[in-house]
């Protein structure tokens, strides 16, 4: 099909502040199974196609129809009614035509392989990209090794959350202009946080310093990526950091009394403007959501628009989303 | 965005039994979250506009596109398929994108505040308008002030459901040509009923005579509007009514116990042949369904084609939303 | 509306293999709610339609718009995503809007008789087709004796499954090249299948000889055709047949302990290669799915690409709705 918005036509647009010309067949993948695989010039693709839909994103005008007549089948194996949206109006908005499939709450896998459902599903609707969420790690990979059209891994287990990764990167990018040089501390429940081990080998990839802080409890055995920095408090920790990304604490994840008490945890680790100020003075909050306020985060902190780039993280899904179903779907349509 | 759908342009309609000349620009709201709020005419203004949807609903060939690109977000925090559908219908018939959130069985607001939520969600989607239901008094107000665009009030409580109130409105006003001068019976689970709340709000601002019918246990400590006539026994509460609206039993929301048996219920408050004879020769019925038949009305009764305007009711939900939408939207765009 | 797809003005198409002149007219039906109902050349009308859909379905521009503007209305009372979503992506695919209701999971019809759950509807939605699934007998004539748009059954009870004989049918004739003649054996749950039911009646109608084997507790008491050839082995059930179509045990309709166990129903009723040597050298097999691998069917045997028809039916789910919604839709529009 002929595609002819601007940006892959690499027209330059004065108006938009990142554009430069991308050379968008360096991306050589067919499926975003993880940011481990990825290349930081990919990382880069992605990124500023994300960036170009994020700067159109308020134009209601703008709905370009680049996957006109393609079918997007989001395949949850695990609930996230948030993510799902935000995939579904990403597919929407590039002309798609969407199935979710909710395989939580469905009967359709009873007693039947996770092959069966995937094949069955696969000839029953034609999908040109399925988008999964998995609490098995891998079973994004498994099922892009059984499918003919691209996977876009939204979640699986604890390993690896790329979309979310280069939302967060894309808000990083655009408030400091860069990534390379930069310093950010990932705070909390690092052990059980996709996001935190997606954004771990995303940032270390693209040039940035990255701090972990943890209790000893919430720290994982290893990280995915090297030259991480791991420290036990935020006094240590967020020292000369640019940005402080909060994680959620995810209680249905751990194990019963890891944790002594929330309060216990708030005054430890909770980022407070207390401990917000051994950071860079103008340094950024942030928060893959949702936030349980006063346990990882203070609201004051949270609500900060001097400060809090949070709802700036969950502006950029949707166009985050559009450059990755952009780059993996238009060579296929 | 150019409005040019006839009624917009008020150009005469001779087809049109009620068109007439209306000022849209009287209606000065940003949100519909109860009838309270509204003046005489600015019900007129919604009225008249649903009376011109109404007309045109079986034309297949009419889907005025005025809201082309508009996201329409329902949320509902109670279940109500059959509301949230009727909603989702309005918009799509013009021109807009729906995106539904069952909060109830999503997990998205776990240890999330509302106001997480909805500025989340906000962010997210960006939606040009939000259709709320929520079980707590207010909360459609608390999210209009949350948010910049549009809030309409699904259902809030025991206390509003405007959009309701104003389709039987509709119904009736289509039925007997006009409002004013009607004498309409109530009668029923008064107490935990937000039918009957708005309704008894937005007959009386209509010039209407407004008697509630209802046995003590389910009468309110207070009526939300003057000039109600309180009567606890059909006879009398019916004489010379024009319209019966039965109420559906609400058991969800009584306490066990307060009615002795449905059969007694029946007995003294269920509508019957008998009992509608205590009303005017021609008055006609309504229930907001859905009906508990032999408990507050009799199948019969229901059914009768003649006297029942129940499925009109139905019928009028979707052009009433079209109407409501229509109005706080229009300008948006 | 004008209909201008190719099949609709039997213009010839030399591409289309099983491509012939028909007389949609002689389709007299106003609902699908049985094979039972049909005669052996309605079911061709069907069959030749589905074929022609099945021939275009991998073309993205294919998208006839015969059903534009068109509300088709699903409505589930029993769960089956997959099917659901097959006359979804159906009634989009021919240009219709869909409304779903699941009302298994929805609290509407709480003490609401059936009569009026659908009178409700179909007066709030205004629907132009209904696809219901019911786990009671008949419940989809029911409902169609209730309104005045088209009615098609995706399941109902035990009894009818019409449009999944109807894709089985499409699959054997798409291989075979037709029906007449054929000798299918019906291998397994015999007793609690609707799959089985509406595929004994459509293949007697066609001139198929059936063979139905099951253990003697699987076997229902009376066939719902004539001519029908029982066995309670597979050795001699299969001889000579040119299909074989197993069934997925029903556990959640058997009775606790009818199967002593699965590997036992497997050695005497589970379909592996040595079984189907039985058959004729180049028999193909099939399955309705979900499948459960090691009790009713082998792994390696439905997976076999050169004797397994399974995906084949599953891909021709879409097309033989579009062909049902089509013939019974277009002459209303």
């Amino acid at each position: 099909m002929g595609c002819n918005h601007p940006f892959l036509m690499n027209k330059p647009d004065p108006t938009h502040k990142s554009f430069k010309k991308v050379d968008r067949s360096a991306f050589r993948h067919d499926d975003l199974i993880g940011i481990e695989a990825l290349s930081p010039s990919e990382i880069e693709i992605i990124l500023d196609l994300a960036d170009y839909y994020a700067d159109r994103l308020d134009e209601r005008e703008f709905k370009p129809d680049i996957l006109r007549g393609a079918i997007v089948l989001t395949l949850f194996f695990e609930d996230s009614t948030r993510t799902r949206v935000s995939f579904e109006m990403a597919a929407k908005r590039l002309g798609a035509d969407v199935v979710n499939m909710d395989i939580r709450t469905s009967s359709m896998n009873k007693g039947e392989s996770l092959t069966d459902t995937i094949q069955t599903l696969v000839a029953g609707i034609g999908p040109d990209a399925i988008v999964v969420r998995h609490s098995e790690y891998n079973a994004p990979r498994f099922i892009a090794n059984l499918v003919d059209c691209p996977v876009i891994n939204a979640g699986d287990s604890y390993r690896e959350h790329p979309t979310q990764a280069l939302l967060d990167a894309l808000t990083i990018r655009r408030h400091f202009g860069q990534l390379q040089g930069l310093r950010v501390a990932i705070c909390g429940d690092i052990a059980h946080s996709r996001v935190a081990n997606s954004n771990m080998i995303l940032l270390r990839k693209m040039g940035v310093e990255v701090n972990v802080v943890a209790p000893p409890y919430l720290k994982p055995e290893k990280f995915p990526a090297d030259g991480i920095n791991a420290f036990d408090n935020m006094k240590d920790g967020l020292k000369d950091c640019d940005v402080v990304m909060m994680l959620r604490n995810q209680k249905e994840r751990m194990q019963a009394g890891l944790i002594a008490s929330e309060e216990e945890f708030f005054r430890d680790y909770g980022l407070t403007y207390d401990k917000l100020a051994y950071a860079k003075p103008h340094a950024v909050v942030m928060h893959p959501g949702p936030m349980n306020r006063g346990v990882e985060i203070d609201g004051d902190v949270a609500d900060d628009k001097e400060r809090s780039l949070i709802l700036e993280q969950v502006k950029n899904g949707v166009p985050t989303r559009m450059a990755a179903l952009d780059l993996l779907l238009k060579e296929k349509l």
